[in-house]
């Protein structure tokens, strides 16, 4: 079958599944009018599918300061950090996220996808293994796939399953990177990080946490769960995001072994790539500052996730395992979910729908993002909606 | 060995090549004066080193446009192409490369490195073969690392190693993709497009060219190769970047096959990344349409890259094989090419460093990237500095 037939059958299976038109995943967003409303077609919709979490993207620091960068450094810097592109900004953000961990030293990247390609792929190769969570995020297979080293996953959070499968490796397990994350994308669940810690000592391997999800939302001053469990000095790694409680686009890399700095000569998806633009970095820079200082946007970022997540909870949806800012929606079949997030869509609401194999277990999800800009009527107006769905969707 | 001794190991191997004291490759660049001066260290220097090659990064007109979206759409989208962050400027801009291309459709991704990663790995999988030129980006390697495909590398421009490899495949030509490069980055040489065109229908396969380097500065509204030898027809994919010609940050995939489109349903490096952010997005618009009516832009390249080329080719030093924007200088050894790079930094000058395995067939390069920012006084003063050094590097 030649490249192109393949593509074809791949549309025929989608389409076998999916409605006619509506084009469900890429749905065109118009006007933006806030961190928490947009227009879709011809009405004004509420935004409860972003990652927007510290609802930032329209904070004045940010936007002085991106508008500062363009002037001075212009559009981009047409160059990858080891040639022309280490402007002052990308060094500086880099020392202020080693100091916000409080780490020895970080590395930021063009994207958070290639945060982890990068990390991964730079710090394991062939010979060594990489151990992941089996709900793991794509970037952190597909940088597992890039290192070259062999792929095991153990159960999605199963202590026993890690500790069978570490026990297994026998010597092997000293050069095994184990891959966790803070909060994971699809049901809004923390890993166990302490029963992590305790088995990748004993085992001797080294531990990378992922914290897109929980950077911003976890712990006193965002650090993610590292803070909110006390156990930063357990984790050799730490990856991050700058396109979600950051507002921006990019990655990070931050770590207390002085080898992290290695990565700048070995690792290809930090080598072969240009940094990001000076804007970026500059609204990055501001939306840290914020991020740290931003007790109050957690406490209302919270409010809202425990809001929406109890009433769902109520009205009897199946939901992740814990109350987070993501509230995930698990429903049995595609066209239930298909049904719940078109109903949503025609109440005025946007979340995000998860068709299998993207969603675990076969299941299919409607995933709401909650957000420290939406408003406590915001969250309210949300449940009705869910509540009016539910006969429609289980009859 | 664990993970970080083998960085250790890596460490100490660089630090055997290389002199104390410098960061040869990470040096700071401090204020930016304009899309060709910059300061190192406390001087002025000459930006040489850059893939600027329209010098696009200050138009006011990009300018304008980013700071326009920056105010009305935020810092970044916090979503997606496939969840929230399809935005107006998003589909707008694919529109456009469709249009400038005269093609079917268009992809954009959040970076150039991306754009390969998710353009070969959605078109190439296991059972398919990847053939690619021994000189390909290292973007293309990793994509086609990620693909899972058989890779088979063909010696860098030889037509007949092409032809044989082709011929070995038998029946699985049918199901090959061939990877080539408009302008290959090390030296600057061009792929011989149409040899490669008649190889690749001879044999039924699928055609996918890099024009990262040659868009804005081949053809005469600067779509690249395809334009300078009329040639676009025969090629399926074409691939490219906005971080050089285009002064911003991102990438694109061309084509005239409706099959594209299929890409957003199954390439995960598209899927599972935040999309470009708005300010990124229109600078890159404004910056397309400059790149469209830029005749005197490429004009004024040329006129820079072939006097260049030829003061260096008179001082005798040994060059790419043809003229073009980038102008590298071959050396023996890595002592050279770090004696000449230095001492052309001492001179004011910033150019890039290209050490084994980095470079082509064990050689050291110093490669200089022109722009046309550039003037022809900036270009002598350049020919002077390699003139003067001359004598200090082949004693």
């Amino acid at each position: 079958m030649s490249l192109l037939d393949k593509l074809d059958a791949v549309a025929a299976a989608r389409k076998a599944l999916l409605p006619e038109g509506v084009d469900v995943f890429g749905i065109p967003i118009g006007q933006i009018y806030s961190a928490t409303e947009a227009k879709i077609g011809d009405r004004r919709i509420l935004f409860l599918g972003t990652n927007n979490y510290l609802g930032l993207t329209f904070a004045p620091e940010c936007l002085r300061a991106a508008h500062e960068a363009l002037e001075s450094e212009g559009t981009g810097t047409t160059g990858s950090r080891m040639a022309s592109g280490s402007y002052g900004g990308h060094r500086a953000l880099e020392r202020e996220f080693a100091n916000f961990y409080n780490c020895l030293s970080c590395i930021v990247f063009t994207t958070g996808y290639q945060a982890n390609l990068a990390t991964i792929s730079g710090l394991a190769g062939a010979g060594d293994v990489v151990l992941i969570d089996g709900d793991s995020h794509a970037s952190i297979y597909d940088g597992c796939r890039l290192s070259g080293a062999e792929i095991i996953r153990f159960r999605h959070n199963d202590m026993t399953d890690l500790d069978k499968r570490l026990r297994r490796l026998g010597e092997r397990s000293r050069s095994t990177l184990i891959i966790v994350e803070g909060i994971y994308s699809m049901l809004g669940d923390r890993a166990p990080l302490a029963d992590i810690v305790r088995l990748k000592d004993a085992y001797h391997s080294t531990l990378l946490l992922d914290e897109a999800h929980s950077l911003g939302v976890l712990g006193r001053t965002g650090q993610g769960l590292v803070e909110e469990t006390g156990l930063i000095g357990g984790v050799d790694f730490i990856t991050g995001t700058f396109s979600k409680s950051l507002g921006g686009i990019g990655g990070y890399c931050v770590s207390n072994h002085p080898q992290l700095d290695q990565l700048r000569y070995v690792s290809r998806p930090y080598i072969f790539t240009a940094s990001p633009s000076p804007a970026t970095i500059a609204s990055t820079r501001a939306a840290l500052k914020l991020l740290h200082d931003g007790t109050g946007l957690r406490e209302q970022l919270w409010k809202n996730a425990h809001q929406l997540y109890s009433r769902l909870q109520e009205l009897g949806y199946q939901l992740g395992p814990e109350p987070s800012p993501i509230v995930a929606t698990i429903l049995d079949t595609p066209q239930q979910a298909l049904a719940l997030w078109n109903g949503l869509l025609e109440h005025g609401i946007y979340v995000n729908l998860m068709l299998p194999p993207a969603a675990p277990d076969g299941k299919s999800l409607v995933r709401c993002s909650v957000s420290a800009a939406h408003t406590s009527e915001q969250m309210d107006y949300a449940g009705q909606a869910f509540a009016e769905l539910r006969g429609t969707i289980f009859q």
